[in-house]
């Protein structure tokens, strides 16, 4: 805690700020930053609220949760909250049709171009290390928690679930593949479905699930 | 044919080339344009030839074929008719985990490390379509006449393929993402073989093999 806790609605300190909009120009300067320095998992609100000389309840406030916060940063198109909220809400057996179905869809949306750009961009500066956090700490961290058991954590299951999703993304969205780009969603479920199933809850043919670990 | 023809180890008009390294330089140079302009398939050793002013002799006298002067061109740091030739020699029931320990074993070696430069480059430049070309007239092709039926032309096959593979490199070595990236090959070949598998020769789920063509 630090003396500007005691108003979550004004910055800590007087004199640096134009405004509001050079206030939430500041969170996000000091947000970049750290998630650079750091990566998503050891960035707290708390440290870039002091780093930006604002009250964390001003972070929240303007940017709600730390990965809609990291959204933002990195000019992400959608709320990802949005695309788990549907991986959360159907079946273990359906999951992989249900995230083939999310992931594309979203890619061919207008918000996909965007994510294009940005993956152009971080691929071109080798800069995928927050990319990577952000995806294994928040995204594919929601589907391991619901596919673990007492013998297997799931993080391999995750990561080639996610191999093929970033596979089929690039296929379609930056290498043109045909006919993979242009065939249309029902098709590419009924293709790739069964495939990030398998990785999620089928047989993946180790002789011990967490042999992989590093 | 051109006059040039009558000498298939000198270049067609002197006086421009300092000697052989020059000539290969030229013979490069010509490929590079031709190939960036009309991309692989309309790309011919007799064009690349006339434009760099040798006879085609030569160009296969230091390239050998077209695919081999490609991959001079864009400095593949290998040869891909050695891979090709481990497809070609296995069954199609084999060909899943053929293809998959093949490519990952490739990236895997020191030869791997020039690739994945190659691959920031491409993906940054946006200059992505000489390398699918390559891959959709050379690689997938080989891969796609073992396949093809009288109802399957399999290109949606090999392309499903080609999506799991580029994904399943780009999550091992640009993303780094664990615990995939540090998985043993013989358990990648065990998780990723049947998928490749199942696209090449199982059942997609389509109502018609052909219905993605664009």
């Amino acid at each position: 805690m630090t003396a500007a806790d005691s108003d979550g609605a004004r910055p800590a300190r007087s004199g640096r700020r134009p405004g509001q909009s050079g206030t939430r120009e500041a969170i996000l300067a000091a947000a970049r930053e750290r998630f650079a320095q750091v990566g998503f998992d050891k960035t707290s609100i708390r440290a870039v609220a002091a780093d930006a000389e604002v009250d964390p309840a001003l972070v929240h406030h303007y940017f709600g949760t730390k990965q809609q916060l990291f959204a933002a940063v990195v000019e992400l198109p959608v709320d990802p909250e949005v695309v788990l909220r549907q991986v959360d809400a159907v079946p273990l057996d359906r999951l992989g049709e249900t995230i083939v179905a999310a992931v594309v869809g979203l890619w061919d949306s207008p918000a996909g171009a965007g994510a294009v750009a940005l993956v152009r961009s971080m691929v071109a500066n080798g800069d995928t290390s927050l990319a990577r956090d952000f995806l294994l700490s928040v995204v594919l961290e929601r589907v391991r928690q619901r596919i673990a058991t007492d013998t297997d954590d799931g993080r391999l299951r995750v990561a080639l679930a996610a191999s093929q999703m970033a596979g089929l993304v690039i296929s379609r969205k930056i290498l043109d593949l045909r006919p993979v780009s242009g065939l249309p969603l029902p098709q590419i479920v009924a293709a790739v479905g069964p495939t990030v199933q398998r990785y999620l809850t089928g047989d993946l043919g180790q002789d011990s699930p967490g042999a992989g670990e590093p």
